[in-house]
């Protein structure tokens, strides 16, 4: 194909991504312990020929669990089921460089590209709750600064163990009892600030080479980070003029790190009600607001701006004075964007908390489906994005909308592919396979 | 069945236990990396009623991988992509607790117990090799006592993380907007020397409340671990007596735990090498010693007794002055077997290869279908075993037979199910099913 194509990934919450739809009734909220729904929200997404499918991760247990689905079954052990149940779509799940040993982490996901044919996805984040830093004997959590540093260490170390193994390592002839051409098999002999890892993996080099990295941070850190290393990234942004500022820094910044922009994906979340006209997509959005429980939505709420709100008048005017804006605290890319809505709207607490619990303060657009199809397509032809992370706002049914209205559409102004021309994630987002960087080394384990 | 019933458990090796098996014609050797080909293995396995299936693991790479399949996929995910194409087998991994953090292995099994419907267990190490502690920022690989203490510790962090949701503390209830009983999910607050861990788990208890608790020490701090905290025990014996010792010690040190003997399944390893006559069984043996590489053999032995033989004639005697008893480096319960056969024997160092090389230390048996079946009995009916850990020399081809062959007649003899019983691998193995140590506890998360 050689017009320029869309990505599209689904990015799977348990119930669906807008707070309140477990409650709704077209939700599979009884199923969200069970694999084969997610499987089946896999082969659903692969049907329609998405990129991937995305699973969120944190290791640790959100603070709002009695009012919402909020437990984290271990993503890669999931991807992995899922990955037998599919044969095309890529399969992204979330890890922290803060909370898990750099050889652990290459060996689970060098497993998932192996028993995927590979279509794994790493979604490196540093992890922003202070909970997590608890369950790992850290007395607080790393500052911001530090956590990326230690991040940048991290890739490096990983990085080199997943090319430890070049590509034509293994031999595996019987005839000869050969099994690898161990020339061919690298130490790492890492030794950092944060890491020493000696390495080789134990695992051969993996179909794509290395998994993909997808990153998601909008602070600072967290752009340079995106435009040093990121192959695809997720991001939020609640209109064009922000998602451009975003597209256009990154693609800028990677080109100084020398790297073709190209080689950097750029999706923003939608989270779509869809319906044949503008006033009953509207009226499928206020159904879910009305199912909102505030005392959840306070509590998300206080996460992302360390603001407790709970002694207020829901509708009276947000006290936008009480944030401090010098100490974004939480995830700074929310923070960011939940001052930038009060400054630009002036809602109240019920009217921010009704904008963010559509998909976390993502982009929530309601309408039919035509209009669906040109926001995306205005946001693409426009340097805002390079495809999207779809979040339904509900699942499955949120989906399938999606799934037989816009798409379509979106086929039809040849826009998205109508057939996978590639079998790895690499593949479908475009993205080169890297050669090992010890190609060619002479210092090998004999 | 009020008979007193047997365990198997197929121990799953890439191309099979015999360390040529890999050069020999019948074995899978061009599979090794395909997970279709694991997943047939369990399916098999499944389709004999055997209790589970397990891979062994290590977080470094072997030493000797130019002449042999010495790989590691990360073993979690395997199972994962097992679990969804089997229903009732176990799924056993090996982890380490010296180089995996509490939370992130507690999130890992407690997903595979979820995602199996309650067939997950965990085989716990303190990982015997210096070259993990150089993956993982050591210095050294801590000794023995030292990761003993550790796992103990460890073990009361995951037990409590499993627990910290009480079985009932998911209410899930779209009506009223509730999803958990806050007051039925436990912070753990452990405190200890070597883990700070808050808790509680992000993920809800498991079918079996918690995986079953699996190990395979042999030293006088393995085997006190395992009687107190084991509920499957591999372990490797050459002859009935020793097999009896350690039998009735285990169980005796589980009483002075205050656990019913029963709750603890003691499983020696088993490689059979069977044909219709004891010649044929011989002369199949035979042609796998033929294929083993001295090479590779001698690194092997070294990792086990920390003695370098290459210079020695391979056919001379085993320098037993050599050994210094009193410093088990490696692996404490290869080191006393090697030991053992040494001084019971006398073998050439040949023949000592030839012994190990059936199933690095395990019980190497040859002959006709009954004599295997005769074997396992004696040791069933005479305090040895309560079942066995069947380790085919090659795969899948030596599965097949034992199936075929010996499994038919173990079951006329009324010593193996015809059927399952139940579905989890805590009804395979017959223990039950813990409560939570929370369980009433009024300390909780709201």
């Amino acid at each position: 194909m050689s017009k320029r194509q869309l990505s599209l990934n689904l990015f799977i919450y348990p119930g669906g991504h807008h707070e309140a739809a477990w409650r709704y009734q077209g939700s599979a909220a009884d199923r969200i312990l069970d694999v084969s729904y997610y499987q089946e929200l896999a082969q659903r997404a692969e049907a329609q020929k998405f990129d991937a499918i995305f699973f969120a991760d944190g290791p640790a247990l959100a603070d709002n669990v009695r009012y919402a689905q909020r437990f984290r079954f271990e993503p890669i052990t999931w991807l992995a089921a899922i990955a037998v149940a599919t044969k095309r779509i890529g399969l992204i799940a979330t890890a922290s460089t803060t909370y898990t040993e750099p050889y652990n982490l290459a060996r689970l996901f060098a497993s998932l590209d192996h028993l995927s044919g590979g279509r794994a996805g790493w979604n490196i984040v540093t992890t922003s709750t202070a909970q997590a830093a608890q369950n790992f004997g850290l007395p607080e959590h790393p500052p911001h600064h530090e956590r990326y540093e230690r991040a940048r260490e991290y890739i490096d170390v990983i990085t080199r163990l997943w090319d430890s193994w070049e590509d034509d390592a293994v031999v595996n002839d019987p005839a000869s009892g050969i099994f690898a051409d161990t020339g061919k098999i690298h130490p790492i002999d890492h030794v950092g600030k944060h890491f020493r890892v000696r390495g080789p993996l134990n695992i051969s080099r993996t179909p794509q080479g290395r998994p993909v990295y997808v990153q998601a941070g909008s602070s600072d850190d967290g752009r340079a980070f995106a435009a040093r290393y990121a192959e695809a990234i997720f991001t939020a942004h609640q209109t064009l003029a922000s998602a451009q500022e975003f597209y256009a820094d990154i693609k800028r910044q990677a080109r100084a790190f020398d790297r073709s922009p190209d080689q950097v994906r750029i999706l923003p979340g939608i989270s779509p009600f869809i319906a044949s006209t503008q006033a009953e997509a509207d009226l499928l959005q206020d159904e879910f607001n009305e199912l909102i429980q505030p005392e959840y939505s306070l509590t998300q709420l206080r996460q992302m701006i360390g603001l407790d709100l709970s002694g207020f008048d829901l509708d009276g005017p947000f006290p936008r004075h009480l944030i401090d804006t010098g100490s974004a605290r939480g995830v700074a890319s929310r923070f960011k964007l939940v001052v930038d809505i009060v400054d630009r709207e002036q809602p109240t607490i019920r009217q921010l908390v009704q904008r963010l619990a559509g998909a976390r303060g993502h982009w929530v657009i309601a309408g039919p489906p035509e209009k669906i199809a040109d926001n995306i397509q205005t946001w693409f032809d426009n340097g805002a994005a390079d495809g999207f992370n779809v979040m339904p706002p509900w699942l499955p049914g949120g989906f399938d909308i999606f799934a037989e209205q816009v798409v379509p559409i979106l086929r039809k102004r040849g826009l998205f592919r109508g057939e996978y021309s590639g079998t790895t994630l690499r593949d479908h987002f475009g993205l080169s396979r890297p050669q090992s960087v010890f190609s060619g080394s002479i210092k090998a384990i004999a």
